[in-house]
């Protein structure tokens, strides 16, 4: 039997056969080719006022193949962007890896020493700048010596381009360029599959930020995982708006998702008004779009002024998305947010929330409950919780809270350049640093950050369950609690809180709200109040710096 | 970075980086142990009478894999069933795969000879039997040495098991086995998603019977195909109902698709009865069935006596799917059939038909020919059309035919103990026998078998479209066309029709009704009237039977 591949992976097992299958990759390339050739004819609309089909898309990205060639980026380099939500952005996420370079998808609300870090790290060759943020970039350019070309994307702002022979333009590069006009699947062999095809880096609110090395396996994985049906379910009827930044942990899927699904694309470009955005979900009748919770927040005060009719599936992922969130848009347009758990090194999505059909008979206070937990894994995610101390797995009951451990296909297994660290098991598995549980129907729920635990007189303090019973008052528009370090009870709980504009809830009126709510020993000391939270590049709320300034007194 | 593994696959290339990802291989293990994590409580529903939830049936998985290591049944080694769609037939679809074995599934309606064929070729370890196909498979027991085991599966019937020291039951083996406690998938390392985890032997209308043989990797990333949302789109809330065997290449990837999405599965059990169908549609309330044309074609003319409201979607395949039978449904239910196109070398499904958003402008009459289409290619599958004669890809018009050709993760690369024949292109490549049209969408439209063409006076006739002009007249109930030698235009078209049920159509009216829709040199030259058209194992229209009778006079 010349024709079989005798593989013997299985202690005392006999001679072993593999399948008779094509070995083809799974690659970005395919993604690319059959947006081509299935949905030439679908949407790239950008900001309300630049409209592209896929075919012209997938033709700028053949020319950016032979532009990538003609600058001599190497395969395997890293090309990064520094960018908004565009078709640009879009084209290079098309175009890098399916020529197998990296794409580095830099948050652009970073420091610039943060900024600085990340591209020296990540020894970008290229970076490709939407031409407003050039002057983010242009005062530390030098510090940056590894980079060979900033290549400028035009985005219709008149940032002066000041002439400087390592700065391009990228229309004029790809006019000057021919299409590549072969089959970019065809140049992958299957051992291809596991190339690195992106990177991001962890936004690192504590320590260096660490880069996850994407491949296109894990990424055509996690693709099939966002259009599997009953769950985000992305499909060709769809008009899906990432409001998420491209940087924010891969969009979260949605544009290689979209396009492997055949919906059409709506990117908001620079800016995130909530006017802007409503007004596009309005016009191009968004049917999915995912954001953060704070960008949803923001929509709320207007959300009934538009014709949101369209829409099928709301995204919240990045936080937890609050309740009563959640609530008010379904009470407005009839969609929950659904919650999306997952975290860079996730590729990111890892679980899905919402209800199931056991949850049909329950009642409406429940199916908020229900909405309200991270939910299932996606296909191919594994999840289990472990004693802290002991590293023994726990019951899926409900009640056992442990550490939540992830692994699957599209989980990392280290960082660029450091390898497998503290974060990750001798077993191989992602420790995420949630506190959570885990319920005989494999619903999850995060409990708290084992970092943001408050360990008050040998018992533990959830700091997310206090913010979920504050955040309940309808004065309050955001709320972050955190330990006082005390002498007595080693840490107290202190919580810091932004009243919704023109509203007065005191210290006093939220310790009754919450009282019935937790218990007694669990009040809060003091409840400070803030015009605004600290947040972190991607939008998070940061404890870190509120740990900060309470240390600083 | 001794923590990146270095390749270099690209000719010209640096040193190139693999992702950081963990290596987590897809296996039929983690379907497994997904349904019992996640949705113990659903159901699997056997001919109306028995009715198990996933977490009974993932236990007696468990008792049935330490079964096998007791039987000594080596890893590797392929364990047959032959047997309706059932419960234990799917505890076998999980348990025989799950531990590193073969599942061979035999097709119950082959001939004797072709069984013992089949059955001595793939080398058969164990075979699992209904109890009452026992009779099918006693006669010619001793022409199988190589079989250790046959372990019959209680179905209710009373037939007889003389004492033979061969022959066990599947109930007393698992009442009397421990069940598996650790995890199946943590037994799988990366390069196992390679290993064969199904066999699968062609219907074989010409020659002997050639075996696929499926891996982990390519049913997983098949199953994946079928949870595609706005193609079939299983789904948590589905009940799917596999008619269509589980022996007629993997029920269409039904079984494990509904497995890893948590729908609840509903069983027929032996019985193709269309009241019986009927009755389970309705009771269960099925969402999702799956069957070939003839047996949607004999639930017509009871469709309206049920309830069949819970229908999603009805999928058609094994042949084309008439129009007019779609249509049927449609007016019926709401819900046409839709094509899905596939062969057991495609694990089988490869193109889902049914309309897109382009075409929600189109006329009533449009959306039918669109629907008569086998439509677009499953995410990860390409299709390409090839001159017949050169070669030669040809352009994606809807005009140009060609042999279809295919190609994916879960397309075989070759048969067992056979390789790649000619049924391979050098590279790489199935080709599949059928002559179709792409269009600039990616729809495919089979134009007929190469082998079925009619070649009359130098010019072509497809079998295909003349029988579906013949079929559009409201007498038929069946029909196939097929090709009489003729020494002055070397051949010509004979049709063979069945007529309806106390229907009187005439050749003549029949004649009258096609010659708008056909080109007049298409015309049969005659028509022959049958109580029956010849069908092989499978239900699938024998028109080779057919020209063997046509020659034998």
């Amino acid at each position: 039997m010349p024709d079989q591949a005798l593989v013997a992976t299985v202690a005392g097992a006999v001679d072993v056969m593999d399948g008779l299958m094509q070995p083809r990759p799974l690659t970005i390339a395919h993604i690319l080719e059959r947006a081509e050739r299935l949905y030439a004819h679908k949407h790239v609309t950008t900001a309300g006022t630049e409209r592209h089909t896929y075919v012209d898309v997938v033709q700028h990205a053949r020319r950016l193949a032979t532009v990538l060639d003609s600058l001599d980026v190497p395969v395997g380099a890293r090309v990064a962007t520094f960018a908004s939500n565009n078709r640009r952005h879009l084209e290079l996420y098309l175009a890098v890896p399916a020529t197998k370079r990296v794409l580095h998808t830099i948050n652009i609300r970073l420091s610039s020493e943060h900024l600085e870090y990340i591209v020296n790290h990540a020894e970008d060759d290229v970076v490709f700048v939407d031409r407003r943020l050039l002057p983010r970039i242009r005062p530390i350019l030098d510090r940056m010596p590894r980079v060979r070309h900033w290549v400028v994307l035009p985005d219709g702002s008149p940032t002066d381009i000041r002439p400087d022979p390592r700065i391009l333009d990228y229309d004029e590069l790809l006019s000057g360029a021919d299409p590549f006009a072969g089959s970019f699947e065809d140049t992958f062999v299957l051992a291809d599959e596991n190339l690195a095809s992106g990177l991001c880096y962890t936004s690192g609110t504590t320590g260096r930020p660490k880069g996850v090395l994407y491949s296109h396996r894990s990424t055509v994985l996690h693709c099939l995982g966002t259009l599997a049906a009953g769950l985000i379910g992305l499909r060709e009827s769809d008009v899906v708006m990432p409001i998420v930044p491209f940087f924010h942990a891969n969009a979260w899927g949605l544009p290689y998702g979209a396009m492997m699904a055949g919906a059409s694309l709506v990117l908001p470009g620079h800016s995130a008004e909530p006017a802007h955005l409503l007004q596009l979900m309005q016009t191009e009748r968004v049917t999915v779009a995912g954001a953060v919770p704070t960008v949803w927040s923001s929509l709320v005060p207007q959300l009934r002024e538009y014709d949101l009719s369209a829409t099928r599936f709301l995204l919240g992922g990045g936080s937890a998305v609050p309740p009563t969130l959640s609530e008010t848009y379904r009470a407005a347009l009839g969609v929950p947010i659904t919650h999306s758990w997952g975290m860079t090194e996730v590729s990111p999505v890892g679980a899905i929330g919402g209800t199931r059909t056991q949850h049909e008979q329950a009642t409406p206070e429940e199916r908020v409950a229900v909405r309200a937990a991270q939910g299932q894994p996606l296909p191919l995610v594994n999840v289990r919780i472990v004693d802290v101390d002991t590293g023994r797995e726990l019951p899926r009951d409900g009640h056992a809270v442990g550490e939540l451990q992830v692994s699957g296909p599209w989980v990392a297994s280290g960082y660029f350049r450091v390898g497998a660290d503290e974060s990750y098991t001798d077993d191989g598995w992602l420790r995420t640093g949630d506190l959570a549980t885990i319920d005989a129907d494999g619903y999850l729920r995060l409990v708290d950050r084992i970092k943001d635990l408050i360990k008050s007189g040998g018992e533990w303090i959830s700091s997310v369950e206090l913010e979920t019973a504050i955040a309940s008052h309808p004065d309050v528009a955001e709320v972050a609690v955190i330990a006082r370090p005390d002498p007595r009870w080693t840490e107290r709980p202190v919580a810091y809180v932004v009243l919704r504009e023109g509203s007065g809830g005191t210290a006093d009126e939220l310790l009754q709200h919450i009282t019935p709510m937790v218990a007694k020993w669990w009040l809060p000391d003091d409840i400070v109040f803030l015009a605004a939270l600290p947040k972190t590049g991607t939008g998070k709320l940061s404890k870190s710096s509120l740990r900060e300034s309470m240390r600083m007194g």
